[in-house]
């Protein structure tokens, strides 16, 4: 690649003449000169070296963008619009780092970033702190996370961009409750995480309300190995075939995420379970993926792009410049999408008639 | 952030002082002095600006990825594994751009990458020809170029990596052969890219092969909006409910890819017919989320991880050391992963023992 020496060179001028030129300051400089740099930098095919311009003004046009994983179809999802929003709004690329939520791994893409100068991170981590990317802040990095509030009683400047997870999982079970299941129960992954935290409330909060809290059971698929394609969709299969065998089963499960819930289905069927006839399944999301199972999946819609759109908008901006709202914000634009993975519990009539099982387990 | 002049002023001496010690020229000074400019950086947690030393050497260590977009877990998956082995192998960091194969969006991409000083891209784009990077190519980029070959009749410097796709299609098609079936399609999507034709051509060698090139019909189920979610999968479901109602529907569909095949089996469902009792589908790529079908798709399982991985070694050496395998290297280690979406054709003895449908369209 050229460099400015190499145009000064082929022109026959000093490195100053031509970084003159390069920076708007030829109005002093003679035509002829002048157009001997520009024929230069044409024929040589010099681009100037936006790294130059960086160092002045420690400013680069990228944008961090951490991530678990980017094998993941959800975390692709919206870091597809977060790079869209990111291109056509303010010219910026992304530079992603799949992070499979480890605080060392996370903490090495900061460092990496601000070598870069990269001044701009959105964060999708979840872990229970955020103090190992809060020294980056202090440095003159602009985050925003997302999927989860700050950590409580502690000030900071991260933004934060979340969608209302408790309300998610609470549309979720209230549907379930509404078709008429008791028996209910939400299907996560070992370690709590905020959002993992707000989805659990939720779907007791639904349960409580409808006086079923004493049924309405936690299933931990286990931990995730965060380096697999697909863990999440494997700990919903596991899931699912460790609660088949149980004569208690539930009838209905809210499933953290689309892509949990998927796995739980393939292993219900696995188990020789029908979905919805045996068991019923939600999910939260709405990946693309979940109007492509068999059967449908219902699922609660979370507004991925106005959030990517915010979390883009937020992280352009100087932390002080940011309201209240802006600083954190839960977006509550759920809808529950109906497909065919929701119906009635199996022999539900036959189970009230006597009402015997409900008393046993509601003593 | 801290500048090499705020360390100057807090250790109260020159910047080319602090530049010293920056770069390891500190033996003929002052120990004191050493000491206080140790003490600034530490105080003002500065950190060696990798830019200036990158404007120096020209290398930065980002690699630049180019995929239709993030949002097809296909692409997550490759480019999880590439990022992967970028940065344990060479400790380099991923710019990533989604170009949703159009000209001008690559373009563009390629002139950010330059200006950013990034000298190293994998390329996903499989369109037609490659001349829009091959300048980036003649300006000092090192470019890998992954499921194409070299445009024929063109030298070129960009180093291609592929599965053999001619060989994937070829299996898939074969296995429905295998199994009885004669009334053969491939499903694909409108536009001609190499990989495509590839499939295509493999397609027609198995049916060629088994006397039933008449039989063997290409479903085109036009263009892809890239800007959707999941638009190949689109592109699949809506071929599935045009050919539903044909009373020659093929019998084996081979789908260009997995998403695709997804696609055409929730359309099939659609549309009330059952996979595999009455339409047999095979994908090609192994997905994970393929296994999570219903019924679990049969698919051609494509190497992606040694694809990956060759990229990588590709794109981070000098294209001259390169010897002509690693210039173009056709991967040819493919499984056909059996599931549940492929049976024997409905009524295929019924309709052999009249032997009149068969010489009908084989006159």
């Amino acid at each position: 690649m050229a460099t400015i020496q190499d145009v000064a060179r082929h022109a026959a001028v000093s490195v100053s003449t031509v970084s003159n030129v390069l920076n708007g300051r030829a109005d002093r400089m003679r035509a002829e000169t002048l157009a001997r740099v520009e024929a230069a930098i044409q024929a040589l095919q010099f681009r100037p070296n936006k790294l130059a311009q960086q160092l002045k003004t420690g400013q680069t046009p990228l944008l961090g963008l951490l991530v678990p994983s980017m094998a993941n179809p959800m975390y692709g999802f919206i870091a597809r619009e977060i790079e869209s929003f990111a291109q056509e709004g303010f010219g910026f690329r992304v530079l992603i780092g799949s992070t499979y939520r480890e605080r060392e791994k996370e903490s090495a893409f900061f460092e990496d970033l601000l070598a870069q100068g990269v001044r701009r991170v959105i964060v999708i981590s979840s872990l229970a702190d955020e103090r190992h990317f809060e020294s980056a802040v202090e440095q003159g990095m602009v985050v925003v996370s997302y999927d989860r509030g700050a950590t409580p009683g502690r000030r900071s400047r991260v933004a934060h961009v979340m969608p209302d997870n408790f309300e998610a999982a609470r549309l979720a079970t209230q549907h379930l409750i509404a078709r008429g299941h008791r028996r209910l129960a939400f299907a996560t992954v070992a370690g709590m995480t905020m959002s993992r935290s707000a989805k659990i409330d939720g779907f007791h909060a639904a349960a409580e309300a409808a006086g079923l809290r004493a049924q309405a059971q936690l299933l931990d698929g286990g931990p995730l190995n965060e380096y697999g394609d697909a863990v999440i969709a494997e700990v919903g299969r596991a899931t699912a075939l460790q609660i088949a065998e149980r004569p208690e089963r539930p009838s209905g499960i809210v499933a953290l995420n689309d892509l949990m819930a998927l796995g739980l289905m393939a292993g219900l069927r696995e188990a020789g379970l029908r979905v919805p006839q045996d068991v019923s399944v939600v999910g939260i999301d709405g990946l693309f993926l979940s109007a492509l199972s068999n059967p449908a999946l219902t699922t609660v819609q979370l507004p991925i792009r106005a959030m990517a759109r915010a979390m883009v908008q937020r992280v352009m901006k100087n932390p002080d410049e940011l309201d209240a709202t802006e600083r954190e914000q839960v977006f509550t634009e759920l809808r529950l999408v109906e497909r065919e993975s929701v119906a009635p519990p199996p022999g539900e009539t036959a189970r009230r008639a006597p009402g015997k099982k409900i008393e046993k387990t509601n003593p």
